[in-house]
């Protein structure tokens, strides 16, 4: 039996039949909306019974101790996490005055549709309440991706069979109860406990604004609020506000049949250096416009959007319905994560939870911006120039450490350090690397050079300096990277990890390269000919670890000596390891999290010749307990890459599905924006067997036997691209743009007008690696 | 310029000649007195001013969280701290209504004096009070060494010149206000803050007894006092108490030259079981019987109990005052801290001070038991009686952290793990091979057998079981323990530290030997022949790491081949590197806070040849920054025995002035009694090149140039021996006990009742090593 969604297969939207009350968690992160700027969890319109009343700002954090038991030089003292702000989806109904929740009553029938090509999530309701009064109702919101500032709700409420008093209560709340943070820190609770004080509130021509300020790090939030109205000619309209709540009323008497609808604007601001007045301003203009567009003009906005975005992204394939379906859930979310960021961190859940504090890592720059690239490139160098502007906290943070150059943070939501585990945090420096090579294939995919100027030349030569600081030449003239922490967090602070050093080479070498053709540039951050030399006498003598006796790369230095887990002694549910077993025991033993040795043979793809890659996926995909949601995306690249295709379909799976079936358990915490976007490069990379950020592009297309076809479309340099997968064939079309030369199977192509159809090798298949003991993919 | 410890040379006592009010933390660490049960710091009679008001009780701890920034398995919640119990040492001076504070008035005399011999602190002054009325004062402290729930005080005072109304308010009071702990965590001090709940208070016969629990660990804690007087007929005494105060005045008109003197008895019992009741008869009775022996009676009692340790004890040296001083300081500390511990911790800083919060490490088993050993037997046996009554706890965190045996803690006070950094606490698996250590050690010196059975096999088996789950043989055959952290702190989670593993070998090679000649003891934990052959196969094939390029052991897997330290650009000031680098930059390089390497050579001193000795000695001396004050004890040793004794002299200096010269301006916080029992292991296995714990005892004596004469005494298996070392002649003394045969530099020898000169081989000099730019011991 296989993992499955549990969601009726539709290849555009994700619908849920009925309401389970006991999946809210999962159903508020699966049907949360947002456009990168603004983030909504799919809450019910009434607000309650909730998991958790989730509306995020992107980079509206307050700040928390970070308490540790015994302290160290340069441990971070303070965190940030990201804050429920004011609820602006909250419309709360009542019938005969009987409040409408869902827990009492008959709900005879409850729908929720999310349509991904629409950019809406509908919900379709019919209740009775206690007293028997039957009404549907009809509601659907959006956060708008072309007025990022905008979220809009329509709100039909219809009497049924008997006419029935309706009040609608549409509010505006700040500071709502929320469930007390797992690690029940009592200070971290106190510092996060109505995080907003209010500074004004007001009412103006129906246009309710709430302004407050977060306590400790003083970041100015307001929201605002106006409505449309449609309904009984007598319904009668209030609206009344106090500090944290905002409220306006419509009360009326339906007829069997008639219908209340409400139109709802909000509109979010927020800011640490603009003006209360300002922002009441800024947000009263938000609600204006939107009201301006209408609600069908919003509607038609998001559409035209959407299709865009989707004629330039889609994945469609043949063959498992529920692979397609959650395909496209995956680069919604990666979408909603990433489109209107704009220079602001893209974080790990997106805005649709606040798990990890609502902090972004270097899984950003490694998972989410490759498909941000190739489908939607001036968000990925929005989220590079975020990391831009946080370089002088880099380059202090590397100060502080005795290095060079820039230490970006291993997670941050404001570019200051937040982690409070420096093993798996300042040690972690292949972040660094992360953002480098992202610069990297988003000029290859774009061809930006004002970005490279503006942006790539810094950004490289900061973390090039931080790499020559980090390592040293040893006497047998190799250079060293020791006591680092790689992305398999199931080893920590080791010597030589092989990911680490291939892409800090990457880094230095592109660095000297970029500079190079950027001379000017490069002067102007005291980087010239004779530091570039320096970079790539580093770049050349890294050491790579290699285990002659098992012919594989070792990890890290000694990793192959190190005892193998006992794998066969380990129970289902002792998964995740980290969480039943302490890291000493996870640090000393072969066991990996995510394999990044693996991740270093998609991201370096030239270190590896293709006897390396074959034995080094099988040896490390036999300890590879993939406790972390990004494993799947590498292996089923790599899988593919050597020919386990079955393999490499079962981890498409694993990594579509990673939310939509709660493989992990923890969708409530918010979505798994990394996995989600990764399906894309699972596609890609992997089925499409596409390598770039090289300077030309590479495919090496295969189906696995599940599929009957795959149809891929990107952006590159300002191309459109379709690339159509068969059996035996693979057909490029350049749908858009100049011709394009690229490399087919290692023979070079050049693609005009025409369609190309060209052969797919024939594979021949060698035996499949297993998995460790209990965690083959399901 | 040597450092010094600016205290008057004298070879029996440490005087303060004036008092230094902004030295007062020095003062109280220095002056403290304990018995190992009960501790009281250095302050002045009257409370005020002070650094810190210490009365500590052996195991009286109240229990704190251990916030964690970011949790992990197994990491510790809840630790203890050494509280500050119900102050007794407290009398307060009025004269003519002027409370007596050396901070007003004019203080015309103030000295103290430590008598190592007597067992006494002194304290003599004149004080004329700002309203022109001078007193003298003088006071005698001792914390019974033969009573030992007694602290006794004798407190005189005489008018000078003028006729003067004295009052004299002896207390004993509960929760006095302290300074706030350096962490500043507020859930930590509140844990803290007023940690004794009243129980009970009671005045009866003129003894007044205050009874206490702490708030959360449930310790009851009972004080008593009770006087006599001598003065004027017609003194009046009075007596009250509330919960927290307990209080005896005495009122009188002195005449010139006319004195009132007390003497005040105090007593203390603690327990988690027994009642209050009981607790209140038990300090009832221990002012009773100290006041039936009487002040004369304890000094008397005092005095013999230090003949006898001193007899068995004493490092007589000829041209170094200071030293000789500070040698006696240390021995005489050391003694405190474990005389009377009796089945209690003993704690690194003893019961002088709080620091590392009142927790005992593995340095009381390395640097403290030795010295016991040899001794005072009897308490050395008694620390490990308390190790083996932690044993069950030690056997479940063994078994949560996934391995068999016992995992005793790295720094506790009830036997729980305490440590808030894991790398350099739970990986710190080396606590367990001293604790075996010195089982042996224990067994070898006092040849005590029922000790072996009641308490020595078990410990062996269960830490032998440790190591043998802890490490894994490899393919090659060989025995790794890999993700450890060794003593050597500025290391941390590598593999095959050197120290570790021959420890380790050590301790699974005695097991095998213990249990061998005790099978019956080692079958009731169920341990055979053929674990036994288990515990010899991993000893055999241990695996131990050496650099061929160096020739010289790689203190573990890959260290000679980090990056050195900048220790050329690194400042004075930023030593110790610990609080001024962060643990990353650290354990990355070659540089060390103590050289486990060096250590293991000395523990271990059979598994090195003369070569590697030498060789591995110049090479850690080179990169050991001894930011452990562990550090100058080992480095002594090894030192002396590689032939560098002008820097072994150094070395010792560095040992014994730690705390009477605050070489790491941190004695206020508690002395460091590791270093201060390691200047008899400087002496005796430094100087006296001693080697034991391995069935017979090794001497090859050698005197610095900068000492004339060296006279050794100590105990072994019921004999008192000494070893008197001239320059070219060593003199062996058999002072009691029966003929033992022994080496002198390789050679046997039979001592009997005659003494044995014998010559001393000439030195081949050989250049001293360098150590690390501005680390040269002062």
């Amino acid at each position: 039996m296989r993992r499955s969604s549990g969601v009726p297969p539709d290849p555009w939207a994700i619908i849920e039949s009925s309401l389970d009350v006991d999946r809210l968690g999962w159903s508020e992160s699966v049907f949360a909306l947002s456009n990168g700027h603004i983030g909504v969890r799919g809450n019910l319109d009434e607000g309650e019974p909730y998991s958790r009343p989730g509306t995020y700002l992107n980079s509206v954090y307050e700040t928390r101790p970070l308490p540790h038991a015994e302290g160290g030089y340069g441990f971070p003292e303070s965190g940030q996490t990201a804050i429920n702000v004011t609820n602006g989806k909250l419309i709360r109904l009542l019938v005969d005055d009987e409040p409408f929740d869902v827990r009492y009553g008959e709900l005879r029938r409850h729908v929720r549709r999310l349509d991904m090509r629409a950019g809406l999530l509908e919900r379709d309701l019919e209740w009775v309440s206690p007293a028997g009064q039957a009404v549907r109702v009809h509601s659907t919101r959006l956060v708008s991706f072309t007025q990022r500032a905008v979220v809009a709700i329509r709100y039909e409420v219809e009497a049924l069979g008997e006419p029935a008093r309706a009040v609608i209560q549409s509010e505006l709340a700040a500071n709502e109860p929320e469930p007390a943070p797992r690690d029940n820190d009592p200070r971290v609770a106190a510092a996060l406990d109505r995080p907003l004080v209010e500074l004004d509130h007001s009412i103006r021509n129906g246009t309710v604004v709430l302004v407050h300020e977060t306590r400790a790090s003083g970041i100015k939030v307001a929201s605002s609020m106006s409505h449309e109205l449609s309904g009984p000619p007598d319904t009668l309209e209030t609206c009344d506000s106090d500090g944290d709540l905002g409220r306006t009323t419509f009360t009326t008497l339906l007829e069997p049949g008639e219908c209340l609808c409400i139109v709802k604007y909000l509109g979010y601001g927020w800011s640490t250096v603009r003006s209360q007045h300002a922002l009441t301003d800024q947000v009263t203009a938000a609600v204006v416009a939107a009201a301006q567009t209408g609600w069908y003009g919003l509607v038609a906005e998001q559409r035209m959007f959407l299709d865009e975005f989707w004629d330039g992204a889609d994945v469609e394939l043949h063959g498992d319905p529920e692979l397609q379906q959650a395909t496209r859930f995956g680069l919604f979310h990666a979408l909603q994560a990433g489109a209107r960021a704009e220079q602001r961190p893209i974080a790990a859940k997106g805005l649709s939870g606040n798990g990890y504090d609502g902090h972004s890592f270097w899984d950003t720059e490694t998972f989410v911006l490759p498909f941000l690239n190739h489908t939607r490139p001036q968000s990925a160098g929005d989220a590079l120039r975020w990391r831009h502007s946080t370089i002088e906290i880099a380059r202090e943070r590397a100060t502080a450490l005795g290095l060079r150059g820039a230490a970006f943070p291993w997670r941050t939501i404001n570019g200051e350090e937040c982690s409070g585990y420096w093993p798996a945090g300042t040690a972690s420096f292949h972040v660094n690397s992360a953002i480098a090579d992202a610069v990297v294939r988003h000029v290859h995919a774009t061809g930006d050079v004002a970005f490279e100027r503006d942006v790539g030349v810094e950004l490289l030569v900061e973390t090039a300096r931080l790499w020559r600081s980090l390592g040293h030449f040893d006497p047998a003239g190799e250079f060293r990277i020791d006591g680092v922490t790689g992305p398999d967090e199931y080893s920590a602070v080791v010597d030589n990890n092989v990911y680490t050093n291939l892409m800090a080479r990457r880094n230095l070498l592109a660095a000297a390269e970029v500079c190079a053709r950027n001379l000017d540039v490069a002067a102007t951050f005291g980087a010239d000919e004779s530091e570039f030399a320096e970079w790539r006498a580093a770049a050349v003598a890294m050491r790579v670890p290699f285990d002659e006796r098992l012919g594989v790369h070792s990890q890290s230095e000694g990793f192959t000596d190190h005892q193998m887990w006992d794998f066969q002694n380990t129970r289902a549910d002792q998964y995740p390891l980290l969480k039943h077993f302490p890291y000493f025991d996870l640090y000393r033993k072969q066991v990996i999290k995510q394999s990044d040795l693996v991740l270093a043979m998609h991201l370096c793809p030239d270190e590896f010749d293709a006897e390396q890659k074959r034995r080094n996926f099988d040896y490390y995909e036999a300890i590879n307990v993939r406790d972390s949601s990004l494993s799947s995306v590498t292996q089923a690249v790599i899988a593919a890459e050597v020919g386990h295709l079955g393999l490499a379909y079962r981890y498409a799976r694993e990594t579509a599905l990673v939310d939509l079936g709660d493989l992990n358990s923890n969708a409530d915490d918010g979505l798994h924006i990394a996995a989600l976007a990764g399906i894309w490069t699972v596609m890609v990379d992997g089925f499409g067997g596409m390598r770039s950020g090289s300077g030309r592009l590479h495919f090496a297309p295969r189906l696995p036997a599940e599929l009957d076809h795959l149809q891929l479309n990107l952006r590159y340099r300002s191309r459109l691209l379709r690339l159509s997968i068969a059996r035996d064939t693979a057909t490029y079309l350049l749908r858009a743009g100049e011709p394009l030369e690229f490399d087919h199977f290692g023979a070079p192509q050049l693609l005009e007008a025409d369609p190309l159809v060209l052969g797919i090798p024939v594979l021949v298949a060698t035996p499949e690696p297993r998995q460790p003991f209990g965690r083959a993919p399901a």
